[in-house]
């Protein structure tokens, strides 16, 4: 399946205060690629996505306990891509997911960092990564021990960048702190858990640190894991992927089906469908495009089992511009969380 | 021989104030592995351990003159454990002990700890260890040269942390001052010698160290050579290990046997024995569950020369919930060697 | 085609305050190499360079889209050069000349500096290059990201100096402050423009840097691009290479031939041959002899398509010594753009 | 021919403040290995020194252009001797003796200290000196460049320690400032030039440095050149090495024969012989051991064409126990050079 005609182009994002420019949009393998998707549909999404200018593909060596990274990297090999075209990341962290034994594959430790970079280039095909994530915080690795690994792995030429995901700002202020200190790289970029939503960390906690730190945000789950898109506002059909997922991040959404805070956030799914309908586009398109209107998101990850949902992720940068300041409000009204301006003067 | 029912599962700590965890008895070849114990005893010690949760297997260049460090190797390279799984150190300072000339083949020079660690790997058949540990105070190379040296291996990638076995605490303190002042890694634990009859360097001279540093602690000997189980109580056996061994600290031990303090040593270990019988555990058990019980120890290094040993060790975790307040007083009144409480305000 | 006899000897020059040495004349790919003068004169100028005592040969990895280092490399090898009597430089920035995507392979990201030079590297057939520029300052690219990657090249041992390519004076200054706040190397030299019509950058922006910095230059167009030999001075002939570059700075030359600043400039060159007649040399050896009269610049790139050329150039170090203080004024005169002297007292 | 009985034993110092420890008697490639001693005799001395005790064996990238290098190299191999028992060195500085373009191939730019470096490497035929020198000051180069450069030979693992050889004392505090600014290391040894006859550098220029940096010395021409013997005393014979030489060192030294300043030392000399006999040592014994007595002298470094010089030299140790304070004061008075004592409080 080719292209279709009449895409909108794909817009690039510096990734933070950083020299790297990541795609808007992202492709990512969790719960997907290694996992339920098999081998050829992922290749058909990741040509898809290459093909509308994708150059970001999000990994992590926890994703399908490791089958994300190996079909992502035969996929880079298979098509010829050049490396340098390529921002490619993998997040470390879960590492005993591999059936290795818990006790130092997980967190942060310099041994886990270290053979856990090395154990994921090996299962990618490839000598460096772009971009290292620490896929959580860990609090019970000192700081310091946990900076000083990351710039190793920089200094040793197997990332070029490091970052975080979903910890909580003062970790990524402390670890900063830790870095300026030792005249070493702090975190460039975290990957949170953004959409109408989930708004707070990335709308409030973390709003210093765009300016104080330069922090760049490559977000995941733009549609709420399908919710945002309307297709459960009448009820969730039994043979749905809700439910089948052994993620422990789904599973926790899943308990959710059905209860209080579930009947709540579909009502407000109900509720912005009128406004999707004024603009004429879908729900999932008003969704993506809203998370891709917030200039401090360098790129918006997605996932995609077929290469149409790739197609279709595209068309949110034409709804981009119908987001006046007037229909944003209107947005607010129906999502009822979105938080206080905070007065600060740098 | 398989793992006997019952065991108490096997408790990790963390190496002081590091990310790295350790299992609380450790397994090392300090006087047996490539000695006198045979290689089939030492693969099947080695396994035992491995399969009731040790990870941590402490090595030295100087032991057996390298030879514990190639029979373990061969051991965890036979058993194809994973080496993310495992947790392996070796020691620098007594290089001589391989026939080399002694001029620069011991000590803590750059010239000897590049080179020592080197030949350590190489014995191993590894390409790195966790854990590389300055086996002496070395106070004729400057600290600056010593600290430097072991960051080199570090950021070489041939060691993860670096320690000291039986520095004194201003040593330990000069050496993170050092690395302080020049932006580097300060030592992470210490390798003491730690049993009831010797606890002063762990619970006095060091204690401020656990809280200024992180230091962790690896101890040595929790049995004293054997005699805390009680086994030396009615005489020295003719055919006994005690002065077989051509160690100098097995050596200096040996020249006391029989001697005044010697006596009196024995004298406390008869003491105990009341106590050990009244919480229905064995001499052996009670001495290492005292040592266990203190939680600046990350780590009681054992030795074994038969699986059933490595067994018997781990029934110490049960005994340690048995030392409550009032035991641990009562062992005290015996030993009467608790050294005094210092009051500190941080 | 031998090196003529009477050749005044080549001069080197400390490259500004390193302990660099290059020939105060260099030969440069830019234009030409890779481009139409094809390898067999290209192997013969760079021979005929050679031969007259050239140590430094100038690339870039945007020249002719990487066939500059390509040919200038097999030329290297073909000779029997040793490596180590040469100077050889790229340049990193405009890396999406070879057909890549332009998003990440351009500027001075760490991505494109350490993917950039391993390219160029790998065309040129060389492990390292003695110098390597910043060909641009890329200003979405935070400083300290560009001083940190490019000491990073130096300390993997890809190059031995790096320094920047048209940059302002404010831009190498920050460079600069960056480097001693973090302990790493600031740019060793710049590459600008420079002759008798453009000279102001050289004479004047850069000046305070010569000493704050020890800044050294290596110059390019010394004849800008042949007007200031005089061969213009009649006309623009039909066949002439103006006109036949995709270069983008020759194009922008280009479009101004016949316009007002080319006729002024054309002007400003007839007036100077009186003064190139009086000293009995062409109108070409007076302009380069000027370039090398400042000895603010390291060296002097130039072009060459035939040996002729090469042998040509050399003759200009003879006329610097005719460059009296009398002479310069009345060049000074007629060019009418000598900057005002600054007093500063450092 | 093996070692005579009666030697004394080798004594071994620290180099300076180091960690690492030099055999007090060495032996140089200096005038001999590689040029006029054939290989068969180069092997034999140096097969001596090792069977009395020499650990340290001396080169340089210039000694007999490279020839040195490469004999000592295959000497070292050819006994088998352990590379960890063996203190190696090299110079780097004069390159350009190999017949290379001298513009880059000496002083101590960052290129010539890398490639000078990697070249000696390979004509010794080993991956690392334990010690590398600048074998002169450079003037020329920022003194940073060169601090950073050594520094940069001592992280890739190319050698352990460096240091200077004939810099004056401003110099080598100079690179230690450098040094401390950066965080790096500054030189711990100098190679000087010192005998009875000269010694104003080491005993007055060098004080404060002994202690301030840890200065440790490797001395060469204990016997300036033969002269110290006493060899000298009734004529120079025509076939004597003196006048032989290319080395520029000799060749000044050459000059002076027969002057007045030559006079003035034979006068000397002859004026010490009273003092030899009736201590029953030869002349050149007594030169030798006058120089060890100094304990700034980590080791002096001796030339010897035949094995027998190098068991000679030996014998020096028992000298040195012959020079009381008494003693002393009668070679001072003969020598009339003693520099004045600075009083200083630290």
């Amino acid at each position: 399946m080719s292209v279709p005609e009449g895409l909108p182009p794909m817009e690039y994002r510096f990734l933070g205060r950083s020299g790297l420019k990541v795609s808007a949009l992202s492709l990512g393998g969790w719960l997907t690629y290694g996992g339920h998707v098999e081998e050829e549909n992922t290749f058909a999404c990741m040509k898809a996505a290459y093909d509308i200018g994708v150059n970001f593909f999000d990994c992590a060596e926890t994703y399908s306990a490791g089958e994300s990274e190996r079909v992502m990297g035969r996929a880079i090999n298979k098509f010829g891509w050049k490396r340098n075209d390529l921002v490619i990341s993998t997040k470390i962290y879960w590492g005993s997911a591999f059936g290795d034994n818990p006790v130092n594959n997980v967190g942060l430790s310099r041994k886990h960092i270290v053979e856990g970079t090395n154990a994921a280039l090996e299962r990618l095909g490839l000598s460096y990564v772009d971009l290292i994530y620490a896929h959580r915080a860990d609090r019970d690795t000192p700081m310091e021990e946990t900076v000083r690994a990351f710039n190793h792995i920089i200094e040793t030429g197997k990332a070029f960048y490091w970052g975080t995901s979903e910890w909580d700002a003062d970790e990524i202020s402390h670890a900063w702190r830790v870095a300026d200190r030792l005249g070493l790289v702090g975190p460039v970029m975290e990957q949170p858990h953004y959409n109408m939503l989930v708004r707070n960390k990335v709308e409030k906690e973390y709003e210093h640190l765009y300016e104080s730190t330069g922090l760049g945000l490559t977000t995941f789950s733009p549609l709420k894991l399908g919710i945002l898109t309307g297709k459960y506002n009448d009820g969730v059909p039994k043979d749905s992927r809700l439910g089948a997922s052994t993620d422990k991040f789904v599973e926790g959404f899943n308990k959710n089906v059905g209860d209080e805070k579930w009947q709540k956030e579909i009502e407000i799914v109900k509720n912005l469908k009128p406004i999707a309908d004024k603009l004429e586009v879908t729900q999932a398109a008003l969704a993506l495009a809203w998370v891709l209107r917030n200039k401090n998101v360098s790129s918006a990850i997605t996932g995609a089992s077929r290469p149409e949902q790739v197609y279709e992720s595209a068309k949110a940068f034409a709804v981009v511009k119908k987001l006046t300041p007037e229909i944003l409000d209107e947005i607010d009204v129906v999502l009822g969380n979105k938080p206080p301006v905070l007065v600060r003067r740098y």
